[in-house]
């Protein structure tokens, strides 16, 4: 036993994954740790899946429903979807198994705001919580949990959770210890305070997590690294289109809408945003602050350069290069690091006073400035809206961005008619792709099609585009949003039925 | 000249309607007072649209753009419509000549979230701001002003405007002092506070607009009443619809996930809201509260009853013999009413911290839970997001409510696609029609098509619906949230092209 556990009612729970995984039953409600492949419980999940393997040849039904933080790993998400093991799962995945079951219509789904998981449970609309399964670094002498390298939903599931499971990890660094802000002041209606925090860095809560020892069913020693992919070196398209934003940014800052260190940045995880980190990591700007989801390794460089001096999220997201780098170094990151609970990392209240600066991908943006962030071709959920609603809706100046083609050119990201809508044309401010930037505030929706058509889209597919926007503005009895209903989706059916959005 | 101008500087810049307007030149940008029909100014657009047809008579070219709180009146929006005399429009409107215009293309009008439309203008996105032109009931002697029956934007629009044009309305009651609550704490990012409001009855700035009085050009005297319309009788959809609402609220009370006295309520303006606070009156419930956006005939009745013990807005929307009743019991309605900016009323921050229950009306809903509430058949604006988005993104349970048919069954307002989305399925938690109420919360995708078709369609839609569904279930290659995007819009294309969407 590892000396990580000091408490002594908890050092008499310890047992190994399958035998925690036998005290789950059919049916049960699992609040799991985890937020894109940091800090997941790693054992328990295998060995819940050897379970419900072994029930299904059985002849038994056996599934559990499971809230996560956002993504896991392979170790989570890949185990149970792969034995048939969920009945639901929320709020966000990007597991290419589960995926793949969720859109053969095996799993039920529900895509939700990620500031939104938690109280959707806190306030019981979620039905009641059977189990949380946490992973911890350590747990203190009264019961008390430090964190790894995510927070995620972990404090509402373990507040909630009838009985929990602790996995302590000795791969995690003891060091992370105070990096985390966990508040415990966050209540539900109607007796929610304000969240007291007027920048990235404040630090408004405890290190660690409280729970009742007498809740904890198990303790799990694991000794497993987090599951990160690396990122690929940034290609051309990533450092065009972050070219473009930094130049926007500086426009900005020249017209003085914004501070010489500009605003707190947000930005979604991917080739692109790390494109961005480095752009700002060669400028000549200083003292830029983070007010984001996770911490990516361009921003680690950012901190070593003396360039960001501060880094709010709920988890890493770190190619294994860097979670090595972090693990070595977690005594000096945690000062200019900040990790909590999901529904503060990604709170409207907190993005919107703080002016953060959004910046997040998508599948496809409209010419009237409609993005479709979830799925492809309005059917198919990659993997769900995050945390980008909860950033753009509330951000100072929101963007997208995307290559403007993929596929080799089969699909175009500029469309007439986005297929889903995840960010209306109300809440977005910018598309940016390789092609050039559409600034869309205070244009109106013929204004936007004509900037987002001239300056967004892939050359191969202007004129496409232009033929649709004049023959609906042609055709079209009322001329404020103009479409032609009848061929709104001529490029996705023909993506569909020939595997190009080009018409012939 | 009346009384209600103590302030001897701004005495002195009384003149008439059409001396004022003289001031404005082509081109210039308005920010104008005005919220729901209250609250506008009265007299200078009239003498500003007469400027403006003349102008054109002679061969020039003169238009304005005309920053609002929301919707005004004919005297302002329909006058100025008129006359093509508005080039751009943001956020809100509901005056037929004025969306007539937008429809056929002659005015470019931006549809934005109210909460926005202020820090769009105070951050520097919308351009400079030449003119502010706002309503008051009185000027003191320090120049400060008494805001009338709405308080809107115009806070924003005094700090930024280079000139400032002030109409006292002598029509509008003293006794409206110390209704209104300006706070003037409200700064740009990076230097924004908390707002610290955590009741919805908190006062935390001003009775009165300060402003510069060196800013203002002109001082118009006005005694016109403000022009809101009559509620019509309750209907008994309407009465249906309130009733499935209030049921499930007592629901959620009696689960435990609602406390008593429930939560502050927001409702948007019109019949079914009204018959909601009806319903309200008629009910056993106590020390209600509200939240909202604007104060209806049916909250002045709670308040009259007891039962609401607090309302907090930015206007009324007042039939005229409520209007009447309010500037008769101005004093005595002040103690339970409290008129904010719209930044505030309908800030993200306050909503989601108070935990409102927001009820909102729409023009159609998909059978997976997106709400188009602008544009009727994807292409004509109606009035615009209004509100809807601040309260509905933010509120601690979200409703949307329509009869399930218009045009005498001609609609329905459940289709499969909606043809524009304004809140997406991750943002809709409940849709009521009087067929009945669909409860969303945790539902995926397949299991809200059934639940909406099932219990908010209605029977004369339920099997071409259920047709599209199933089809489109069998056809499409990913399930998640199955469609057929040749016919999505089937609804949508059979009405425009044969005046139903009842499929042949």
């Amino acid at each position: 036993m590892t000396d990580r556990i000091a408490n002594a009612q908890l050092r008499g729970k310890v047992m190994s994954a399958d035998e925690a995984a036998a005290l789950i039953p059919a049916g049960a409600q699992i609040g799991f740790g985890g937020f894109t492949g940091s800090g997941y419980p790693k054992e328990l999940p295998k060995a819940l899946a050897a379970r419900i393997k072994a029930a299904h040849e059985a002849g038994e039904d056996f599934t559990v429903n499971a809230f996560t933080g956002a993504s896991t790993a392979p170790e989570l998400d890949g185990v149970l979807a792969e034995v048939d093991g969920m009945g639901w799962r929320m709020p966000y995945q990007s597991d290419p198994t589960l995926r793949k079951k969720i859109n053969d219509g095996t799993i039920r789904y529900t895509d939700i705001h990620l500031s939104h998981s938690a109280q959707l449970v806190a306030e019981g609309f979620c039905g009641r919580l059977d189990f949380a399964a946490v992973e911890a670094t350590r747990i203190t002498e009264d019961g008390s949990i430090v964190p790894t390298s995510s927070v995620g939903n972990n404090k509402t599931y373990l507040d909630m959770a009838e009985k929990v499971i602790i996995e302590v990890n000795s791969w995690q660094s003891l060091e992370l210890e105070g990096m985390h802000d966990v508040w415990n002041g966050y209540l539900t209606p109607p007796n929610r305070p304000a969240i007291p925090i007027t920048n990235p860095g404040d630090r408004i809560g405890d290190a660690f997590l409280t729970l009742d020892p007498g809740k904890v069913v198990a303790v799990i020693e694991t000794e497993d690294p987090d599951r990160n992919s690396p990122f690929k070196p940034i290609d051309d398209d990533s450092r065009a289109i972050a070219g473009y934003l930094l130049d926007f940014y500086a426009n900005e800052v020249e017209h003085g809408r914004m501070p010489k260190n500009l605003l707190p940045l947000q930005s979604g995880v991917g080739n692109i945003p790390n494109a961005v980190l480095d752009g700002l990591l060669k400028s000549d700007l200083e003292n830029l602050t983070s007010y984001t989801e996770v911490i990516q390794d361009g921003m680690v460089d950012l901190i070593d350069a003396g360039k960001l001096t501060v880094a709010s999220a709920t988890a890493f997201s770190l190619s294994p290069e860097y979670a090595h780098k972090m693990n070595e170094g977690a005594e000096k990151y945690r000062r200019s690091i900040v990790l909590r609970p999901q529904e503060i990392s990604n709170h409207p209240e907190v993005i919107r006073r703080l002016g953060v600066l959004s910046c997040n991908g998508m599948i496809e943006a409209d010419i009237y400035g409609n993005v479709n962030s979830t799925h492809v071709c309005g059917t198919r959920m990659m993997n769900g809206i995050g945390g980008s609603g909860d950033f753009t809706r509330n951000a100072y100046i929101s963007a997208f961005v995307s290559p403007s083609t993929a596929k080799n050119g089969a699909i175009s990201a500029i469309v007439p008619m986005a297929s889903h809508v995840d960010h209306t044309e109300h809440d977005v401010m910018v598309i940016i792709t390789e092609q050039g930037l559409a600034d869309l505030r205070g244009l109106a929706p013929r204004q936007r099609a004509r900037k987002i058509i001239e300056n967004c889209a892939h050359p191969d597919y202007r004129a496409q585009l232009t033929e649709y926007y004049e023959a609906a503005l042609a055709s079209s009895k009322a001329k404020h949003t103009p479409h032609d209903l009848a061929h709104s989706f001529d490029f996705h059916r023909s993506f569909l039925e020939n595997g190009t959005m080009r018409l012939s």
